[in-house]
């Protein structure tokens, strides 16, 4: 008995040292097939360099779908399709511009819409700028505000060592300051952009408005331009500083984009999918290299590699580019509503949305004993990067799925330093992008789909 | 007895928290400071614009060294002086060149001489191209070497997740190369640069010739020229290629340098010295940005910053900017001569060397007992981006140090991916360098000297 016992025990160990051992080799032909004979870079200069910036509704958002269909197909995906979609149609409309009125006669400001936001119209507005450094300050400062410019110059805190956090303690100001500013009357806002960039790049992203209130222009500034501004205006030696502001956004009617998706079905488990992806919309003003053009190419060399290395999942694999993160969502709500009307049963989702850097964690979120069998595999993934598993993943388009399914989120996390220099901005363009960054991540991800491919979770 | 025993223990767990809990807030205020204040972005701006390359004995040396010296004594060091050493002096003596005989006539190659290589001379050379894919194949094609150009092609390999590894492996051929060549007769030499980069910079670094053989002229090319050259002599579309190439590197006599070197005197124990540092010369083709201004910048930062809180080190701190890292270690040597014939006492010396990128490990060299220290300070010191402390750790310029005293060594380990983009070659200039990334390598090894400062090693 007490041999039996033994042999059992040596036997179980044998399988599982031998199990590891075959993952770890299988980790490396992905990894080695990767950073050999990746594509996924030459894939990011094409949709950065030839197709460019693709907001929703634009016209480069199409020809980005069929790129990517066409990619996916190329991959060799058992599938592809494309999930149709209403998404948001928001055009900046022409050239933003701004001119300060004080030191220099109309110094002109480097600014840039927010996206979603309204424009001034084609004769503009002019007005006086007040100054505010907080939410606090504007509750204080309310009877000053009214047919004032409010200029939020909110700092980004360079104390956060993780820029995430920044990104979120400053966003509100970005999100909210707009209407919070309507409320007592503004007539614009001009926000600090959300960076810590040496450069004076105005950096854009979403508002949202509150409809309680009148919709206002709103624009971002870049970091040395909201420091010029703030210094005139705190320094009183000119009594008023008007800025004007022309501005043209506005929404034309929702019209049809897509999420593109390819798929590798499963050899044994078909109907349990895994799925992966990144978004395909980017900002207007930027080629969208970081955000998300990273995530896109990234999901496709997953399905790349795995065919190269003869790699036959068990369980269905889905590699999708949603379409609209930026300014609506609706490809992530999408890809929700139909896995919920299909019944479709979904064990994972991960997705890239935090720019193509070099890979230093992977995040989860799924109950205790899913997140425990996730740590058991970081001895497997901590070679090519990812040394961290932590608590906490997900992404904004699988986070519709997560609510609708419950299904467990992952997401890439790679380091986080320069992400903010270049997010939104104009200067998120290919050569910010590193090759072999962009292919680690998609090594680390790659690694995590196959051993849940292979495990379960 | 138990309540008294009790009472200790509960004591010595809340000094011991106490302890942690003070010393996480040191650590970071130290952050904060660096992170909020720090000048170590604008002085490498200065350094690599306003004093560009400084290989050792060039003028630029000398100036470095005088920016050094005064920059030490306005970061606040107790006392800053020059360390006189002898040293080499190599000149690349004009502009080198290469052009390619086959497909297109005078095809120009991207080129670089290799350091402390002999130049061909005014009038050039010309050869005919022999392609060796490793020192296996010269072995075998020895016969056939004899006046001619060897061009070794070894591939930087590119499966290595830590690229230091890729330029150990591939670094052999520009270090033994030329005169494993000259062995069998060949004219010059042709090395594929050390680099997995998508461009055609070509990448120096010392050559060292086998005083067994004729030191023959020897060059780096470009990536994409060394695949188009080993295409055409792979194709034998062509029966032969001959490279012209003009070099005019050559030793002057050994002129005099200084290691840079500040210091913070310790108010407890003046006597032991924890070292850091970097060196302050670069390659001359190159502002040496990366390589290693950020490893000076990085150290006076920690000087700026120790002061700028009002931190008195116990142990004394010495902050270093080595001279001739790159062709010679002359700088590194005679610190150690001086620290022996001194009979001072080294308890830690600290080195950056390896980029100002994204801060990952903290490398560690001493006994198992201080390892275990070390590896104590973990929780203080992983949130600042250094989430590994390994064994085994260093720098060419503390190793002489560790030679001669026994000194356990450290090094600030940055991540890898970005760094053989740029080494050496033209590349590595200020704009490749990132601010936060940069200052967070100083808070990394501060945090370090810190622990080591309080509670010795």
């Amino acid at each position: 008995m007490k041999n039996l016992l033994l042999a059992v025990l040596v036997s179980g160990i044998c399988t599982a040292l031998y199990g590891q051992k075959e993952d770890s080799a299988l980790i490396k032909r992905i990894s080695d097939e990767i950073l050999t004979n990746g594509k996924a870079y030459e894939n990011l200069r094409h949709l950065t360099k030839k197709i460019g910036a693709r907001l929703a509704g634009s016209p480069s958002m199409v020809k980005s779908e069929q790129w990517g269909l066409k990619l996916m197909q190329e991959s060799g995906a058992d599938k592809a399709w494309m999930q149709e979609c209403l998404v948001p149609h928001w055009v900046r409309g022409g050239e933003d511009s701004a001119f300060a009125s004080a030191a220099i006669k109309n110094r002109p400001l480097d600014i840039v819409a927010l996206g979603n936001s309204t424009g001034t119209g084609p004769n503009g507005l002019v007005g006086q700028v007040l100054l505010i450094n907080s939410f606090d300050e504007l509750e204080k400062k309310k009877d000053e505000v009214k047919d004032k410019i409010v200029f939020y110059n909110y700092k980004f805190n360079d104390t956060y060592i993780n820029t995430f956090l920044a990104y979120r303690d400053a966003g509100q100001y970005r999100g909210q300051g707009p209407s919070r500013a309507a409320k007592y009357g503004a007539k614009a806002v001009i926000v600090r952009s959300m960076s810590h960039a040496t450069d004076n790049n105005p950096h854009t992203g979403a508002t949202r408005y509150d409809s309680s209130y009148a919709k206002i222009p709103a624009v971002a500034i870049g970091l040395r331009d909201a420091d010029w501004l703030a210094m005139q205006l705190q320094n009183g030696m000119i009594p008023e500083i008007k800025v004007s502001l022309k501005t043209n956004g506005h929404f034309l009617p929702d019209t049809i984009g897509h999420n593109i998706i390819g798929e590798l079905t499963g050899t044994e488990f078909p109907d349990e999918i895994i799925t992966v992806g990144g978004h395909l919309d980017s900002w207007d003003n930027c080629e969208g290299a970081h955000d998300d053009g990273a995530g896109c190419v990234q999901t496709i060399e997953i399905l790349r590699a795995f065919k190269a290395i003869g790699y036959r999942p068990k369980r269905t694999i889905r590699f999708v580019l949603f379409a609209n993160e930026e300014n609506g969502l609706r490809g992530g709500n999408k890809y929700a509503e139909e896995a919920k009307a299909n019944n479709e049963k979904h064990i994972l989702a991960i997705e890239s949305d935090a720019g193509g850097f070099t890979p230093r964690a992977l995040g989860f979120s799924g109950s205790e004993e899913q997140f425990q069998k996730f740590l058991s595999w970081k001895p497997l993934i901590a070679p090519y990067g990812c040394n961290e598993l932590v608590k906490g993943g997900g992404g904004a388009d699988i986070g519709p799925l997560n609510r609708a399914l419950k299904t467990p989120t992952a997401s890439l996390n790679p380091d986080t330093q320069r992400y903010f220099d270049i997010h939104h901005a104009r200067s998120d363009v290919f050569e910010a992008v590193n090759k072999r960054e962009l292919e680690l991540g998609a090594v680390n991800m790659a690694a995590l789909i196959y051993l849940v491919d292979k495990y379960g979770l």
